[in-house]
């Protein structure tokens, strides 16, 4: 195990109605001046907007609303957001949505005491001191980012993905009502799959040595959330499903899955580039065709952590460890094909696929290399990854 | 999933020579006079006491040393050590040693500004609603307390030990450096092991619906354990090993392996009466003996669940469902054996085992029945499974 730090204060509040707690939640943190931030308008037309407005007026607490974020959240928008946040003077951000919307609320947090561009720490130009405190009502079970200490935004400008993580952007508390999740779409809701399975695949497949415990927690959650998975396809109202979904979402992305492990994430530095170029892929859909090429190409550099991933996440047992590897692989292929994931690069509508031009992002310009135990992921070998999965 | 709310804001600081940072971390919490409680020498013997003080000196923080705890912490001790308390005004506990140092803390914590009687609070009379704040060198892996909302407290006087829950009472940090467990006892650390599995088993056999991540992290944790405390026997300063037991420690009272689970302890229940009214019996050594005749109790009321124990704890696969929980049991046993502890009652050294007294003691004479889905555990339940294992 190696030495480490570790503490999660995010609070969840989870069940069903616990939005309608906003109000007195906020309260009891001393909230009085509330910027709300919400995506492209699902929050309004569901009618929880005016369920949680009327809930802080209750409360007499005052506030504002920002609308608009997308999907693969923009330095643009969060320029924008800025001039309101700088005008209205808020003490706290409540972030209604999925990942987009906390990391937008996050990227502001973040710069709303600092006079640079909001981008600086996500290119580590420099690090937040200071920060707003950020409350979440969670609408989509996916990206984590609820718990998590990380904030990733897209530089439409430059074609730049990049996150950057500070315990001081971690939110506060965030409120899990998985009632709010039935009616994502489909595939949406596929997308959040990979996204919480990949978090925690991710830092699995990082060298664990002795480590039995986080490599036990990872395989307990992704089997939990293959079989929630598989339940809320055919029917996206199972509560029971739609919970599991939502807490694993946090657990997945909090640290507990890489306690005691380091922690990289090669496979989401693939994506970045892949959805930095190319806006319009979903981030989950991405990681659904990029983290089978890249296992592939990695299967007989860790073949043991391969076949342990499909003995105790898929229960395959074949006696050939680099067959078994091979087999678990498969069987996750399998699974995102089930919930409706694309497995080629070609099936996104994004025209040709400019290789030259995401092996440029993925390395910012042949400066960067990915370690890896015995085989560091350079521009060759994530040339080779973006090949084979075209 | 049940509702629930969840928040773990324990900071671990994790690794070798950490408790050499203690004065540093302490004034990062703005700690200027520490009252640090100590148990019955060892830290002294060790030196981790002087070293603890000349990190503290050079932070020029002022403290005082409080030393006596005993195992199964006393009311008595906390009465004595509240005068020093108030008369030293502290504004920071630093708890060095294990549970019973840590409990003793918490109980102090919460009456420093009580008047009443400290036992008020174990015996549900009084709730605390401020406390000082506590921090933890932990020295022995076993009560999870360091990051736990629980304090056990022993009434000499009365033969009672009992224990209450509140957030204000959460360490917030522990420095855990698994080092400091080589030199804690065989018989000492199997009493850890005992209790570490037990906060899990217990929260583990609560009916769980179909509450999967609990389970999953509950066997995860479990598996990592028993593994662990296998290679700890052999080697007492197994680093891999003393880590996991140390982390595990912590994470199996934490709430993660119940989280979105109702939270009972029964045979903790049990065990309380039994050191209650035995103070010389090791609480880890109690749940030893009383889990298994609990289980074997409780086996034909919750067939499902025994069997899903034995197949993904013990990777035992008899298909008959009965014999196969039966046989996780025994193999519970065979396991406890193997690290030296106890099976029966009779081999503590306490003379004749008053069973009337024990079964008055767990049903708060006779105003007390623990639920149970099915079966709930009156004093005749009790008085059985006592019995059985005389």
């Amino acid at each position: 195990m190696i030495d480490f730090e570790f503490c999660v204060p995010t609070k969840i509040y989870f069940g069903k109605e616990k939005e309608n707690e906003i109000g007195k939640i906020l309260s009891s943190y001393d909230a009085h001046k509330v910027l709300i931030i919400i995506g492209q308008g699902s929050v309004k037309k569901s009618g929880l907007l005016t369920k949680v407005i009327t809930n802080l007026e209750e409360e007499k607490i005052i506030y504002r609303v920002i609308e608009g974020v997308r999907a693969n959240p923009t330095l643009e928008f969060v320029n924008e957001a800025n001039k309101i946040a700088k005008e209205f003077h808020p003490d706290y951000l409540l972030a209604i949505g999925g990942g987009s919307v906390i990391d937008t609320a996050k990227s502001m947090a973040a710069s709303y005491y600092y006079d640079g561009d909001p981008f600086d720490f996500n290119s580590h130009k420099a690090k937040p001191n200071k920060t707003l405190p950020i409350g979440v009502i969670l609408t989509i079970s996916a990206a984590g980012s609820e718990m998590s200490t990380s904030c990733v935004i897209q530089n439409d400008a430059k074609n730049e993905k990049k996150g950057f993580n500070s315990p001081l952007i971690r939110p506060v508390f965030a409120i899990e009502n998985p009632e709010l999740t039935y009616t994502v779409s489909p595939y949406q809701t596929a997308c959040g799959i990979v996204d919480i399975m990949m978090h925690t695949i991710e830092r699995y497949f990082q060298p664990s040595g002795n480590n039995e415990p986080a490599d036990r927690f990872a395989e307990g959650l992704l089997k939990s959330v293959i079989k929630a998975g598989q339940k809320v396809m055919r029917n996206p109202s199972d509560y029971e499903a739609r919970s599991v979904l939502m807490l694993m979402s946090s657990l997945s992305h909090n640290g507990l899955t890489n306690i005691g492990k380091p922690f990289m994430m090669p496979v989401h530095q693939l994506e970045h580039a892949l959805s930095g170029l190319y806006p319009s892929i979903a981030h989950g859909a991405g990681l659904a065709v990029l983290w089978p090429a890249w296992a592939k190409y990695y299967l007989e550099y860790d073949v043991d952590k391969f076949d342990m991933f499909a003995k105790n996440v898929w229960d395959s047992n074949i006696p050939n460890k680099l067959d078994n590897g091979r087999q678990g692989i498969k069987m996750l292929e399998e699974f995102f094909r089930y919930i409706g994931m694309p497995s080629r690069l070609m099936e996104f509508n994004v025209g040709r696929i400019d290789i030259d031009r995401l092996v440029e992002l993925f390395t910012d310009k042949g400066t960067r290399v990915v370690a890896h135990q015995v085989k560091p992921m350079d521009g060759e070998v994530a040339r080779e990854i973006f090949k084979s999965c075209l």
